[in-house]
């Protein structure tokens, strides 16, 4: 059973450094945890930016290092972007979904759609890094991330949910929206179908993103910049112990109206 | 200048009422404040469940008194429908963006994109109402009454954003969000273009969509079902005082690449 206290609180934990390749995510966690006076408690969410686990794992690349193929580099003229930046973009998805002047819209290797792959440039400076211009790749497998970091904030983490948050655009909507790319014990969805509204009628179609709310409620609380608040503590939440993977969000490419080849039967 | 506490605090306003056609909104936000022992400070922001404002228009239609016209038969026919719910989506709609038998995606007539333009069957029954099947229609201008809330409920209302939520499926992604139909006070979007990362370097592209996360945060505690739960309020954001729509959250046709006739040069 899943739920929600009436009260939800969420806390930037403090001092979290800027990290480098190597540097243990957990115990960050655990000394912001003193830091801040909490103890994690049954039904705690901690929501961890990518780009921290990202940088905790050396996922750098130097623009200069890359040599694009055929592929990358026909795409990159026509879009007018730089062909080692597209061949990054090719190299971490499985199809590109749209294609376009401003971002090209893929399937991640990790089965999400996202544009340019998650690639980031801001924050993506390695210590020591030379002048040249550094990518960030995404995690390599953020739900493991995500279990490691789990087990390793919390002695009995049973109650406990980690999230790996990155900022996704989306279709039809403006602005990056906070969303999962890595769980662990939190469920990714809170599946309401077959309970009753105020009058007693069962609900039809009520799957809450569980997940992905709690990214996007952390991204207002985490901001995007330069305020160093990569980790964040949600505590009012319940939800029992859940094997959950974030692709449990991503919609099959042949259930999703929108992509290629998708179900469609009139556009106008 | 647009930022965020190191704590973030929800809280869903206790002994809201079922809301019926006539009730004052504002009055019952205020009496929930009191009874809360809350007073509103700069900052704070409201979220309401448009669900709410919906029955306080009164705008439930019963479903025996709908007379489908022959595109609402035929599309229905397609779709596997009901003609009368496919005429409602069509009369509060502008342009139907994809036709599935799971849903019809319009852009509604307040703009956004939405399934089924967001006509509700859970908690859709006005008082004293007949055995009908009664549908509730979004309300007529989200805007304008986040606007008058936002005057209602706050004597200096300046620093106080008011947020008319309803739940949507997005594309490519599992599960509903909470996001902003309605707007008043908050800024939609938090534009970081020009910020600086934490090694200096000016951020490409970070434009959050604030007024949504913030929906999706308070949908967290709002809940869906019985929890009675419509009013949320979010203490811990700064904002200045915006002149703001909730139709800025929302891609123009022609700058959305997922849009019917909108810009693609590849799709497999």
């Amino acid at each position: 059973m899943i739920g929600c206290d009436a009260q939800l609180m969420l806390r930037a934990l403090p001092g979290i450094p800027i990290v480098q390749p190597g540097d243990d995510l957990g115990l960050l966690v655990r000394e912001a945890l003193v830091r801040a006076g909490l103890d994690l408690q049954r039904g705690d969410v901690v929501v961890v930016a990518s780009k921290l686990v990202s940088r905790s794992e050396g996922r750098f690349v130097a623009l200069s290092t890359v040599t694009p193929g055929p592929e990358a580099v026909a795409m990159a003229a026509r879009c007018g972007k730089d062909p080692r930046v597209v061949e990054m973009i090719l190299s971490e998805s499985s199809t590109v979904v749209r294609e376009t002047s401003a971002a090209i819209i893929v399937r991640h290797r990790l089965g999400f759609v996202c544009a340019n792959a998650g690639i980031d440039f801001s924050n993506a400076r390695p210590a020591e890094a030379n002048n040249d211009t550094w990518m960030l790749l995404l995690p390599i497998a953020p739900d493991a991330s995500a279990e490691r970091l789990r087990t390793a904030v919390a002695q009995d983490c049973d109650g406990i949910g980690v999230v790996i948050s990155d900022s996704f655009g989306r279709p039809f909507r403006i602005g990056t929206l906070g969303a999962a790319i890595g769980l662990a014990g939190l469920p990714a969805l809170w599946d309401q179908r077959g309970r009753s509204d105020l009058f007693g009628r069962t609900l039809e179609i009520t799957v809450t993103g569980l997940a992905d709310q709690v990214a996007a409620a952390a991204d207002l609380v985490a901001g995007q910049a330069d305020e160093g608040r990569g980790v964040v503590l949600v505590r009012g939440l319940h939800f029992e112990p859940a094997v959950s993977a974030a692709s449990q969000l991503s919609r099959a490419p042949e259930q999703d109206v929108f992509a290629p080849g998708g179900q469609r039967t009139r556009s106008e």
